[in-house]
């Protein structure tokens, strides 16, 4: 999937990485045009005036952010930034854009890297210092527009999870603890990690409010009061290749990776058995022709027909990479006109009829899409607790659950909640619960009337999702 | 097209370009597929060490290279290079990857920015100090198969152009002066325009040898000699935005741009015309229709019903944005079942009936295309001289000609053609013409024993394209 690199917190994306993300754009990418946002290409350089006009936003970037001061042998004259992300990037042009409320609505998007130094440890497409993703920006003459706008990208996100990775996922809003710097609210995609019960936050789509544009002067005379300016409002939402380490740790299992079918850059290795010198050639040939078949019949297929190894090797070797399903061909499965199938996520085997082999391995890989997405609800849902005590609270988080108890949404009570169940995880470092997000699907019993947190003093306003997180 | 940004040299691609750039790359993404190659990300920063390992090669860009000397507040042990193409990027993975010949070859592509800090004026899309393109980094166990993927690529850079672009090129092989450092031999793509006579170098295809191989030691035990290394033979080959730059300039008239109907983000841009209050919600009924039917046939088309312009403005408008056809609907054309086509790049206007719509555009945009490339060719044609006296040279390189004369070769020699034919370009810069290429097709004509400077003693090698160049 990856390769290691000499800049620290940098990574090499391989083709059988690349192309999750490949499959991820291609269908992310027509969702959004059929919402009618447009793509375009703003720079990766950010003057430091540019950075610096949002406040809030500057200042949970700031210590991130990479300066480029010198070109060739020449010092610059002021350091230029690469963008952790586009606001400031693109809200100047988009004040040019905007003279009346007929140049409204504005929605963009770019598929770039941005760069964000962290100084913790890193590690391969959670936390790297440069990563790709999409960012989209948006503008409206009115807010419910923009609403509107931030639901419908935060329902393709979900889609992204559910429909190709085989992932579900809890849509919520972040608290104002973990909302995006300078925004009004942040909307998210949740994930479950079962192998050390962490949440991980799988995409945002946040609603900006008027802040930006406020900061930008994003603005129009407004039609309704003669002499006044009216103030666009706006929305980001990105999506990054954190995706594919969400992936990787949710399906992988003891043998290696799983790839959900959908993603797949391989759906089906075709291996030869049971073949000797005298069969050699045909059997190759019929290995060929079935791995032919299938790709004309829109499946993605390879063979393997290395003589260097042997079909156990390479058994081992498909499985450590995740493909979904291995076709063993030999001679007694194709006096019987069939192959045998090998089903990587559950390691089930069954014989599949040449007759009609496309069709057939297609309603396999949704097959199989189905159950992989069952099992990781399954396993979810029975660490998905919910709980009113905060001793009970603690002992979850310790047994790997996510939590939704009641919670009264103040910055401080999310800080205490943290503390109080701070442990220290496997590698040695603190790590407390946060929300993960105020579901938008709340549960159905009734909302007590009091926080979790003892001795908060304010009225819950909702069902939170607690959990340690990446 | 693009906007201006506040850091010099970077520019803001616009919707309308990046659907440009968007057709190219699908186009081109599928063709490189073809030929087994597949796509990847490799990080935007290089160490110094590895940047710094191919001497030629680092010589080239050392002066534009952009250095990240801080992050946060920290300032870096070790200033951080930013990617001006990714060789030194790549190839020390590729060393790690290739343990035997059966680990050949290798055919990796990345869609990325690159920065290259130009001091020179930029100009946007053609001098840029961010730009994307793709980039192509093959490896292979024989220097056959590495050179006969050199020209595949270049045919398909050719198809760019051709068949997206509608532009002709010229392919050939770069002189020693003009090759890419580092490699043994380049191939080009070369385009002329028309406007001030220069060719532009459209893309190009490099065959790099041994030379990066033994440098970053991506080797094996040679199978043929026992305690051997073999070195792997390698291309890079590259398509950036500079693309459109040549796109704009070579279709572009008085009246603005003229977009190559393969590439445009509107194919057809209908507008209503003649309409009065009482019949305006069946006619703007009406245009929504036919635009609609278009989108369901294929087409990229859009309707302008915006009250606030008048149809003269609209026209205006869209000629200026260089919409391949204009569909005028109004009460007459409709009466007759029909609507008026006018067509951007010669003015021409037909009607159309309004059966069979779509089949009847697409058979239009590909007769306008075509019309488009012969017009270009027939331009390019007429400046397209040869000649074998550097007098003459002169004259016709004043004259905005593009020149075949028989050249030794020679890096002194180029050098002093460049000093003789010098002259003050229009914005006051010193230009002398340069090799373009050597055709891969040489003139009919038999090549003159010598090189067409005076005072060369070497024999000629064969007629290069000379010209003042972008």
């Amino acid at each position: 999937m990856i390769e290691y690199y000499d800049v620290s917190g940098c990574y090499v994306l391989r083709p059988w990485s690349f192309a999750v993300w490949e499959a991820i754009q291609a269908w992310f990418d027509s969702g959004i045009k059929k919402l009618g946002v447009k793509n375009c290409y703003f720079p990766m350089f950010v003057s430091n005036a540019a950075l610096e006009r949002e406040k809030t936003h500057i200042a949970d970037f700031a210590p991130e952010v990479a300066w480029v001061t010198r070109a060739g042998q020449s010092e610059m004259a002021e350091p230029i930034a690469i963008r952790p992300t586009s606001e400031t990037v693109m809200y100047p042009s988009y004040k040019k854009w905007v003279q009346s409320h007929r140049d409204l609505p504005i929605k963009l998007n770019q598929w770039c890297n941005v760069v964000r130094w962290e100084f913790k440890h890193p590690t391969p497409f959670l936390r790297t210092r440069e990563f790709l993703w999409q960012e989209g920006h948006t503008a409206f003459a009115n807010p419910s527009d923009a609403e509107k706008e931030v639901f419908q990208i935060l329902d393709l996100y979900a889609g992204v999870y559910n429909d190709l990775l085989a992932i579900p996922v809890v849509k919520g809003r972040k608290s104002e603890k973990e909302k995006f710097a300078g925004g009004d609210f942040t909307t998210t995609v949740e994930a479950y990690v079962a192998c050390n019960g962490r949440g991980i936050q799988g995409a945002t789509s946040h609603h900006l409010g008027q802040n930006f544009s406020k900061m930008f002067d994003i603005s129009y005379e407004d039609p309704a009061k003669e002499g006044e300016r009216a103030f666009a409002w706006q929305n980001s939402w990105g999506l990054s290749t954190r995706t594919i380490g969400a992936m990787v740790m949710i399906h992988g299992d003891d043998k290696g990776l799983i790839l959900p079918p959908r993603v797949a850059a391989v759906q089906v290795i075709v291996v030869p058995v049971g073949f000797k010198t005298e069969n050699k050639e045909w059997l190759f040939d019929a290995v060929d022709k079935v791995t032919k078949d299938l790709v004309a019949g829109g499946i993605k297929a390879e063979h393997d027909l290395r003589e260097n190894y042997n079909a156990g090797w390479k058994f081992n070797h498909w499985e450590l990479k995740g493909v979904p399903i291995r076709f063993e061909v030999g001679p007694n499965d194709l006096a019987k006109n069939q192959v045998t199938a090998v089903i990587r996520h559950n390691g089930e085997k069954r014989q599949m009829s040449l007759d009609g082999l496309s069709e057939a391995v297609k309603t396999l890989l949704d097959e199989i899409h189905d159950a992989m997405y069952q099992k990781v609800l399954a396993q979810r849902d029975s660490h998905l607790k919910t709980t009113t005590c905060m001793e009970e609270f603690k002992k979850l988080l310790d047994d790997k659950c996510i939590i939704l108890s009641p919670f009264c949404g103040l910055p401080e009570c999310e800080e205490e909640i943290k503390k109080a169940s701070t442990r220290e995880d496997g590698e040695g470092a603190q790590m407390g619960a946060k929300t993960l997000c105020i579901p938008l699907e709340q549960p159905k019993q009734e909302l007590p009337s009091k926080c979790i947190f003892p001795s908060c003093c304010h009225a819950a306003k909702a069902f939170a999702l607690f959990g340690r997180s990446y």
